[in-house]
């Protein structure tokens, strides 16, 4: 018999915190807890596997659950001494999900289940308050119909509104037991009128929710979720049923969200919000304005309600000592849920508490310096893509000291997720989605968010709520996103039919902007100017520790002294890619390079690249100097020649006067370079080969620009140069003749010097060939965006109109443009890395895709045993810690 | 010491046939002649290795290669009894190149070599022949300023032409001694004119010789035969140095030419040309219209001239035994140079013939049947790729006898080459070039033809000249390269200012309509109605040959009833690639399919897909029926959409007024489909993953025609459907399941039938992961179109900027387009097999890219282990026999 069924409870438990891929991350933290001693209401796990089986099977579950299910609920009623649908005593279940990863808000979740007309006297009989059992089987009635019966919770929320308006009530609480009585006869009419009653029965009542958990892993939200953070479908979720606690049960009930340290910050405080007389869902959802945990935390988020310390003492202490054991226990910041039941504190939940960039690396060194963990295990808990959130600007302190000070200040509040942001206000998901489409910078201002605003958030620089506290649904996803957030500003009124806000009389409409501080909380009527990150500190300390245990080198794509400098600072070990083709574009040099693509002999040509080669010799000089003799991969022209010519008639024009010629000539020849297929076309190293000349004015100006350079720096400048979009070692030769060539004669004149000469291998033919290749070539650059292209046959340019529903569909489990396809484009990488060692076992080996800031590439980068990556400014810290965790994780 | 020089002659030699890549092909057979006892005036044969040495060190020569040259030199002066440079009875040598393959016309030749101003006065007293003497020195010192000089021919003919008129001569036969003596005065005074007099010391005369053959391997004329046969650069040429005979020593004096059978038309009979009174040069310029051999030849080519047999009876006869002695020792057709020198006979050449394809059929034939080679000897005597002119149409002999009968018959003359050409006229090689190149189809008229002429002869339908018989030139090129010649039309007179011809009072202008019929010699006005081409006798006896040895079969890529007819008749064994998308270009069905790609919801692409469906399946019907049973490969519609959407306004206005929607609409469709590259773009597989409502449509219309054909034919037709553009094995899934599911809803009413889901194999990343797509794929399809440009990185429409470019610099042995890139593309084919096969041991294996009907990419496709090749219908002969070819080459 398949064992589907774990049970915990009473200090006991069938599972462990390991078997998270069994029981999902809730379920085996609950066994763990149990297990340790900590204070568990009883319950029991319905496996993952059971998920699969259920979409294995169409939908079924397998024969024998039910009797493990109902074995289940004899152990919860054996430890509390209460019966499932007892109408004397009942004991109720909570049914919540729980997948491997935790997933917020993505889930369902059905509370107080258990309840019908008959057990629900029971329960106002034993917990001695009828309103507390009519408002739990209110609250049952509307939660189950919508989550499990798909009867939308508007519905209910009308019928309740009305009730409320009727007696004149303004809050959920003013409503006694007979008003309470009444609304759920009408709550039983929407169900039948929708033709989905709630069922009576409560073992019904239970397996309706255990299906609709199953269910709720495909719903489109959860997809989606798992789409953005790369969790496969087929791991599927646990059902938690659990004994009911309940933290509304009377004023000496709560129920609280916690976390061991702080998840904005870092710092080693306790930090928490609760909610005295509430239920679980009232703390994270927003309605109300949260009580914090800590004095400490009172005085620092500038609370006026009493906190848990001082209005509960002695659960807050029972509450502290959990936290330490469970840190210690888990060897990383927790994430807890409790309830408080007349006196008795209960953990529904821990986890490990998901931070802000700043709070993981200062938790991550921290722990290292209290012993907790060590430092190769400190690297694996910061997500490299989050360190971009430390890489971004904050706001110019005195542009905004400027700005408050001219009263641009329109509130602040609470300071949910960190980092600046500066956007037009829009007040919808889709909107934001649209306009950031559009390529515009938009802040999302909302009342609350709910996970059906995801796809919207992801698109905003800011989110702005008017509700909610620092665990409602914006500022944990925020968080997550790494996008800045300024939550709970109940000063905000927001109109969505007018599309506006008022912010104490000043009213903001859509498109107006405005500037979120999310490290503050403040809210900034207008732009303000952005700072960069400063790179020290905790910070500093931790890159260093990935810089001593990675292998990889990590390089930068820079074309400029400005972005190599900042590629520099934030730890470059060189350039892996500079295009010179940027070079050409600046107006003075765009004509002559106009010039030599027009010219209509080699001579003509030779006469434009004449001109061109000053400004060359110029940036390469500048960018050597920039780099202090680190290296610099220089690579040879690349683009189509049609890229640098107009293709309006009135530009073409002014060429032709410039260049005194006539514009039928000018149109003829940029007629005459049209291509069908320009990423297939006359570009890379098919130029040099049909024009040497050019090869020969970029060699020289980079070997005169070294020689330069190495006066300047006193130090040897070893150029590096590199072939684009070689098929053939043939081709490649014919390039370094040209290059060797124009060597020869600088050398002439300014004598000896070491230069290297290497290729991309950006093309099937180069990779499959690259034994070789690598005859003639010292170094490869693996040019991965061109080798996803052509190894799929996909245009990068073109594909937006197919892919997006390729990695939907599940054909690509990521977009291979920006994360390597392993098993295509990986085994030609891998392949051609082979066989260039197999000709030259000491050859360099490079990426300069956008791949090269890619943490699975780079893992996958270290482990073919490539020597650096090279990526853009930004991204270098993302390679650097990549680089470390690959080390680590393939040691 | 290396052995350069390699001495023949007197019944015996230092070489060998079979040593023809040391010695060349002249050189290996003038030793191997000399060795069976054939009379071959004794001379050396300076090997290839020399040449080699020659280019590798900066063109010098081998040390020891002085002594070896004078030893050669003393061995042909102790069989003749003369000295070389004797002034009392001076030994002559000539100089000719001799390369391993025969270029014919392309390399140089120094006759009459050894004469000055002294031996000239012994030859004339030795041979009682003044006039002959001075007339050879003439010859000498203008052939010599030309080949080894570089002084142009014309600057002598020149001179020639005003010394005749001068004397009112006609003919240089005219010429007396006194006018030939004071002609060399002339010819010297022009080498002193331009510092470049002919030596006078016959040593340097013979070193000079040596060089300027050399020197002739590197001209641009040897360069673009080489190119256009193929023949690697390196193999380099050999001097052949052989005493003079002379066929002009007077009027017991011939030199001529002969074939062991006709190489025309393949006849067993023996043919040839031969002049009395005539250096060897005379009979190939074509300067004077050459005797026949044979009374036979005599009779067939309606010559009135005396014939050998009647002329010269006894030395007829002894060369008609050398006939039948040299063809059994070569087991092949020979082509023989001979010359007669005061009645005595030498063989100054013999080599395997050139023939045409139908004389190439003929002799493999009889060659068979007479004994003299085996079945798969006679299948390597055909070039796959002359089988061409076999398939091509002749005239249709009603029209062409309407034609004549109207008087349009402009004139008969030597039937050169086979075939039926119609052309506009046009009178040089480099306007033939040009004319072709836009489009146009011509015929070459030349007085006559030289080597320079031959990139405007491979451009033209046919070639006329005025001069020159059946082994001029023009008809020895021609036939080479299977095109339709008439040769020696004297009717003709050329006038190549005006660009006219008169022909008996006719003007033909240039781009006036002519017809050749090569098979006859006529030449028509206007054009003439072509006929296809039969395929019975010899020809099909010699193709069931070659389809007993075969390995791989051969399908045809069509996609109509009539080309799929023309191939079967062709013996094609099944269609390996029907393209479906032509078939929506028809103007009903266009418009339907526009409807479908500016539909905006799924249900209206439906409806307009629903439309086209009985198209669809009445295609395929006819299809099946015309196959008789055999496979039909039909590929899913693989284009982008905006091939079906017009680009000009008023087309996209005429749609939006059918389809009853906006201009606008379509305008902004067909900007939404426009690519960046549409190579890489939305087509193939993509189409069907984003509207699998197409690939529903065509599965269904192929599974309902297969289900009729199958009752009309009486026996079962399994359709093999085939997905294009496949990289992933997920992708193949998702369309094989909208396959499936209408092979279902088709068995549901009609009743279970067989049917194969197969892929192309065209994007490098489907070769990486073949293991996987195996998986789901029954059959691949090697689409070598798309993998060359994808693993190449090269636009087949853009390459034409620099591929021939990448061709002349060898970086591409040949246009990768047209025969396989065996070391990238071909290394990608080989794995995807080998995994496929890994996979699915019997999975069968197509190619049905171009390279498909190329003979080299065949031979790799039996090498690699494919099932079959798929070409378009006239290449399936080719395909045949090359596949023999490589079954026999590789057994």
């Amino acid at each position: 018999m398949t064992k589907w069924v774990y049970k915990f409870g009473d200090g006991k438990a069938e599972g462990r915190a390991s078997d998270r891929n069994l029981l999902g991350g809730k379920g085996a933290n609950l066994a763990e807890m149990s297990s340790i001693g900590i204070p568990v209401p009883p319950g029991f796990t319905i496996s993952t596997e059971v998920c699969t089986y259920y979409y294995a099977n169409n939908k079924s579950f397998p024969n024998d659950l039910k009797e493990q299910v109902e074995e289940g609920i004899k152990h919860c009623e054996s430890i509390v001494g209460r019966k499932f649908a007892d109408p004397a005593n009942p004991l109720l279940f909570s049914v919540r999900s729980g997948a491997r990863i935790s997933m917020p808000g993505m889930m369902d979740t059905v509370l107080n289940l258990g309840l019908n007309d008959e057990t629900v006297k029971g329960l106002a009989k034993a917990s001695g308050d009828e309103r507390f059992a009519y408002d739990s089987y209110r609250r049952f009635l509307q939660m189950y119909s919508d989550v499990v019966l798909g009867v939308k919770h508007e519905n209910f929320e009308h019928v309740l509104t009305a009730a409320k308006e009727a007696k004149g009530y303004k809050s959920d609480t003013d409503m006694n037991v007979d008003d309470l009585k009444a609304l759920i006869v009408e709550y039983k009419k929407i169900g039948e009128k929708f033709g989905k009653p709630v069922p009576q029965d409560p073992i019904e009542q239970l397996w309706g929710g255990i299906g609709a958990v199953f269910m709720s892993w495909m719903v489109d939200r959860a997809i989606y979720y798992r789409k953005l953070n790369d969790i496969p479908e087929d791991w599927g979720t646990a059902v938690n049923v659990q004994t009911m606690v309940f933290g509304n049960a009377g004023d000496d009930s709560a129920t609280g969200v916690c976390f061991s340290r702080d998840p904005s910050t870092g710092k080693n405080a306790f930090y928490g919000e609760f909610l005295i007389k509430a239920q679980g869902e009232d703390v994270v959802a927003g309605i109300r304005t949260p009580q914090q945990i800590s004095k400490e935390g009172k005085k620092e988020r500038g609370s006026t309600l009493p906190c848990m310390e001082e209005a509960m003492p002695d659960l807050y202490k029972q509450l502290c000592d959990i936290r330490e054991k469970l840190e210690k226990h888990y060897h990383d910041m927790q994430d807890m849920e409790f309830t408080i039941q007349n006196g008795k504190l209960y953990m529904l939940q821990t986890r490990n508490g998901k931070r802000t960039a700043a709070a993981a690396v200062k938790m991550a060194v921290d722990m290292v310096n209290e012993g907790l963990i060590d430092k190769k295990t400190a690297l694996l808990r910061v997500e490299p893509k989050q360190l971009d959130d430390l890489l971004h600007p904050t706001l110019d302190p005195k542009a905004k000291k400027e700005a408050i000070k001219d009263g641009r200040l329109l509130t602040q509040a609470l300071n949910a997720s960190p980092g600046a942001a500066v956007g037009q206000v829009v007040f919808s998901a889709d909107d934001a989605e649209k306009w950031a489409a559009a390529g515009k910078k938009v802040v999302l201002v909302r009342v609350e968010t709910s996970p059906e605003d995801i796809h919207g958030m992801h698109s905003s620089q800011g989110i702005l709520t008017a509700r909610g506290g620092m665990t409602s649904h914006a500022a944990v996803v925020a968080r997550g996103m790494g996008t800045p957030a300024v939550c709970g500003a109940s000063d905000v009124k927001v109109d969505y039919a007018a599309k506006t806000m008022n912010i104490k009389g000043v009213t903001v409409k859509e498109g107006d902007v405005i500037t979120l501080d999310g490290t503050t909380g403040e809210v900034i009527n207008g732009a303000i100017a952005l700072k960069d990150a400063e790179l020290t500190g905790d910070f500093g300390l931790f890159m260093g520790w990935a810089d001593e245990v990675r292998k990889l080198k990590v390089r930068t794509n820079a074309d400029t002294p400005r972005d190599a400098a900042k590629a520099m600072e934030f730890g470059a070990q060189g350039i892996g890619l500079c295009r010179t083709e940027h070079m050409f574009f600046d107006p003075m040099r765009i004509k002559h390079m106009r010039e030599m693509i027009l010219a209509e002999t080699e001579e003509a040509r030779r006469a434009a690249l004449a001109k061109l080669l000053p400004y060359q010799r110029e940036d390469f000089k500048e960018l050597y100097v920039a780099l202090q003799g680190q290296p610099v991969n220089i690579r040879l022209l690349d683009p189509p020649l049609h890229e640098f010519l107009p293709q309006n008639e009135a530009d073409q024009a002014e060429i032709a006067r410039e260049l005194g010629i006539s514009v039928d000539a000018v149109k003829a020849r940029v007629n005459q370079l049209h291509e069908a297929n320009p990423m297939l076309g006359l570009r890379g190293c098919r130029l040099g080969i049909t024009y040497p000349e050019i090869t020969e004015m970029q060699a020289q100006a980079i070997f005169e620009a070294a020689v330069e350079a190495t006066k300047v720096l006193g130090k040897q400048v070893e150029p590096e140069i590199m072939v684009p979009l070689i098929d053939t070692k043939k081709e490649l030769d014919l390039v370094k003749a040209s290059i060797d060539k124009m060597a020869a004669l600088v050398m002439d004149k300014a004598g000896k010097f070491p230069y290297h000469v290497g290729t991309m291998i950006e093309m099937p033919r180069a990779a499959l060939t690259a034994d070789k290749v690598a005859e003639t070539a010292e170094y490869f650059s693996f040019g991965t965006n061109d080798l996803t292209q052509t190894t799929l046959g996909m245009s990068r340019d073109d594909a937006g109109a197919f892919l997006p529903d390729y990695v939907a569909k599940g054909i690509f489990a990521k977009d291979p443009f920006k994360s390597i396809d392993e098993e295509g484009v990986g085994q030609l990488v891998e392949m051609a890395a082979e066989k260039g060692r197999k000709t030259r076992p000491n050859i360099k080996l490079g990426i300069c895709g956008e791949h090269g800031g890619d943490p699975a590439t780079i893992d996958f980068c270290h482990r073919v045993g490539l020597t650096y990556v090279s990526c853009s400014p930004f991204r270098v810290p993302i390679a650097r810690l990549a680089a470390a965790q690959a080390a680590v994780r393939n040691a």
